[in-house]
């Protein structure tokens, strides 16, 4: 259980709703969605879908299913992902992408949120009979093992191209893309304009309880609203958790920019040990415990006995996530609790 | 989206939460249940299972992925399910259990719920080399296009002593279970006895927006767990939902005997025409129009055009559900309407 | 190991290469038939497309393959499949079409080889939203489990009527047609015309050792020369085995009348014992042991311990096929085995 | 049509059977594989097993499958595979392995090929909730798009240690490990011993026309028969084929010596232009074009209207194989035709 004396820096996931977001869904409008008559669902998809210049937009459960949806929209079972070795759809969303969509995937070196579009470029399949056909390109902004680093929109339009020329669908896992927009200031339109399907989530950076979403064209989120019942993700008077969303949408996405500055201080603190994997862009503090004496699970161990949550991602590498449970005087606490124990 | 005006019998999916359960909901307490650490989604799975019996519960977001989670922890890919030709596992369900289990079915022929044991231990296919082996049978209780009907407690037994006679999984699609509760009196864990998972669902009848839940062994559910995620069911905050599932357990069991009876008068206003299906033993009447002048559209549309909703379920096929959000004057209202309808 | 003093009434199946045929094996042409330059390979192809009216064909490692390959050709995964519980496809290529096509399946009760359109009819489902869309029906013919039972040709007209009515495949595993083509005099392209994809068995009474093919469409074929290469079946130089089909096309067709008439005379001999399952048309003489003191175990025992082996189906069915490798002598020896042990 | 004029330096694929494996075909005892009753089968199986030292083999139609059947033996569907971005289990099965296994896969980058353990190390995700769980690493010995490289015995057994430490199955994609055990002069059952599962064929270098076997325990190969069948790989009279290959296996081995012989002449011609993507160790020549004017299409266009047929990989890439069906003498004409056509 929730013990609410400890700092959780494991994943911006655990934020509770506010007051504010609790009173949304208490007197949320609601009707079933299996039958598209919820309006405060409607009303978030609609909202969600102009944000990023798209026609259409689905609510889903969690952010694995809205990329599973959208992967399943763009490579038929057998046919072929590229993506980065360090992806969420090929990490955290336990193989469903080949379990259920049957997706073949091969994967590029991930190193924090690089991207070399020409690395992707010489990977591509022609869509023949000897090879599998390649359909789609995936990748994730920002970058959750990437240390929330963000891909710079250049980048990105390259890739573009390299999609374009080769026939490709280009998916954006956008869980955090909110902070991406705030960290470098590109319109949500503008990301949007760069992909054939999004997906987007309201629980993670945003603080609302539960919820994705899907963002591509009318006749792809139409496809969606199916897989999305095969999948077992139509639910009913969803609205009560749309509201949370949309109640998300209005107040926190500007703040973001106070859990990049919590991170900042965070990375500040633990930089004079050598343990920063990368620079800290966003919200994710990625951490490097290969020339520590701590390895990853005794450096959590040793911050959960001081009442610091951290996680741990691999033998030698963990994380730190600030958010809206996290205030300034969180930081500082947890700040001193990793100096010390990373001292040793 | 939804009319206050209009009587809704499409199905009881369709209810909207009170005012208490809201209540409920918005002073749920919740934590990050991805994590295990949300309490009142705890303390319902805790509930449930005890109900039935059964170590363990899992949440689920819909009754279609409670049901595949607990199919795909019986069934290995490959492997094969027996069900009825009618069940919501092969009908409903959009073909999930073959697309994302990998589970082969074989069908007997549904006729209301009725089910004869001993044509299902026909269908049983030995494990061996040369032909699928079988490794459960599903029944649904009660029965959604079996006309709400309900299996006779011998009969499961029955049943049960066919699985285990071949060492199959017995898995029950309860998502109406409570209707058979309340219908025959048999308390819910002398069901739970029977079957190795179950699926039931607190969005239907019990008038809670969004959740079901997997009930089975604790080993069970530590993989249904998993089986969760990769589903793309791993919510966060999600005490919300289970909040207002704890709600309709406290309070909406017992009632559902109401809704019973509003069928029956409902049963009562369109028997003179030929039309019911089957008896009527909980809140679903369905209809049968192959004798009857007006096909099933057509009747949706005329019944429509004066106030009242009901579901088509195939062309000669209808079919009205009475629930919470209708109450005795609709359903007089509703009974009006149909019998003006019918008699053309 | 295969002992030549034994009678094998297990399955046509057995059947080892004549003298012919491996002189035709022998002296194949032959290339890398996965680039498509198999002389004899194409050659094979063009003769059974041809025989059966359709623009191409393709063949395959076994019938199997042939039958899962067409059938992920009309059915996308996720959708669905109609056929017989007793089907080929559904029984004894062990879940492969939900296994690897992610094939949903509904089954109409099995009895010989009877077929009843309107039953069919009555369970297909539209495409839709809600339920699982039906895309193909799939017959046996002859039906192995139905006794080699011949569905007639009107029937099978109906029963394109009901495809063509919801726009649906209709798909024949034909692993057997020619039983069917010799017993009724019907002409192979006659059935072809029915079918928009067909199996065919080169291995079974056809004497050949290994192939079968799949026929349909230039379009289908084309695609499913894709198909076969991902499940396995896009072998190199198999000139070697097509010539051995060519060979058992040209020879073996029109003696398959004997095989039915050994059938009969095996069919006569235990007909007195009460353990005819059906008539007997073609190959098969299906047992039914239901009424009679042995089960198909004992009864299989008894058999090979005086040199005659039969096939177990299930608890109390069991199956004599003749064929190229029983001559008339062997059967009358069978026979007065099998009557010697059912008598007891 | 396969043209006996031209030089066919496409694959080792395209080789025809010779006279005296064309004899031994002619004259095989066979039986009934599928019940298990074919004594040449059952011969080669046991004899492949033998020479790596594993207990059993089984016998499959093509390469793809045989791969495939393994892999579905050490990967649970959902589950992740390990193995770089240019093997054959990724590139050329057409994504069976996520198609029909549900098998999650990452790459590491290719180079040749080159293989480092360390790298495969960090890749490796622990068995747990939140992330897909590795199951197995696969490698290519030798590698086809790599040139036909060597993996040196030193590296496969640190990546044996990597596999143990996280106890992973080792899967070793064996098409032409024929290749490596006569360049590097490592016995077979050296090669057997590092691995849980390997794949051989006998219709590339060894020249037989159609087969490869999984090699493995009796466990697994048990379990692998009946993969086998589900995949449609369960043929009858298939000792036709398992004769040549037998043959091959006695005859083709030690003479691979000459092929690389005659790939290390066809690099020699072509080295001086600057097109050799590798060195040469067996009987592929790798052509890397990036910097030379023709691209491979224009080169293979340029090469066939001399009378030479090379292979397309990719838009710079091309390859030479050399094998039984091509003699000195239609080498050094090749390499006078190459020298020509890439000296423009």
């Amino acid at each position: 259980m929730a013990d609410n004396n400890l700092i959780d820096l494991r994943s911006d996931t655990v934020t509770r709703p506010t007051a504010g977001m609790r009173e949304a869904m208490a007197t949320a409008e609601v009707g079933d969605d299996v039958y598209g008559e919820d309006p405060t669902v409607a009303a978030l998809e609609a909202e969600v879908a102009a944000l990023f210049g798209h026609e259409a937009a689905l609510f889903a459960p969690t952010g694995s299913m809205a990329n599973q949806i959208a992967l399943q929209l763009v490579v038929p079972p057998g046919d072929e992902l590229l993506c980065d070795a360090d992806a969420h759809v090929v990490t955290y969303e336990i193989g469903a992408a080949a379990a259920y969509g049957g997706i073949s995937s091969r994967t590029w070196p991930a190193v924090g949120a690089e991207l070399d579009p020409d690395v992707v470029a010489g990977m591509v399949r022609p869509d023949g009979y000897f090879a599998v056909p390649t359909r789609a390109i995936a990748v994730e902004q920002t970058h959750n093992r990437g240390g929330g680093g963000v891909i710079p929109l250049s980048t990105l339009r390259e890739l573009r191209g390299v999609a374009d020329e080769h026939g490709l669908a280009l998916h954006c896992d956008g869980a955090r893309i909110w902070h991406a927009h705030v960290a470098d200031g590109v319109p949500l339109a503008e990301y949007g304009a760069l992909f054939d399907t999004l997906s987007v989530c309201l629980s993670k950076g945003l603080g609302a309880p539960v919820g994705s979403l899907v963002v591509g064209s009318a006749e792809k989120i139409a496809r969606a609203r199916f897989v999305r019942k095969r999948m077992g993700g139509g639910m009913r008077q969803v609205g009560i958790l749309a509201a949370a969303g949309r109640y998300a949408l209005a107040h926190h996405v500007g703040r973001l920019a106070d859990d990049h500055a919590k991170a900042a201080r965070l990375a500040e603190a633990v930089a004079p040990f050598g343990v920063l994997a990368t620079g800290v862009r966003t919200n994710i503090v990625p951490l490097d415990l290969t020339k520590h004496p701590l390895d990853a699970k005794a450096l959590a161990a040793a911050a959960r006995a001081e009442g610091v949550l951290i996680s741990v991602l691999g033998p030698r590498t963990a994380r730190l996530v600030t958010h809206f449970d996290v205030d300034d005087a969180a930081v500082d606490r947890a700040g001193t609790v990793l100096t010390r124990v990373l001292r040793g």
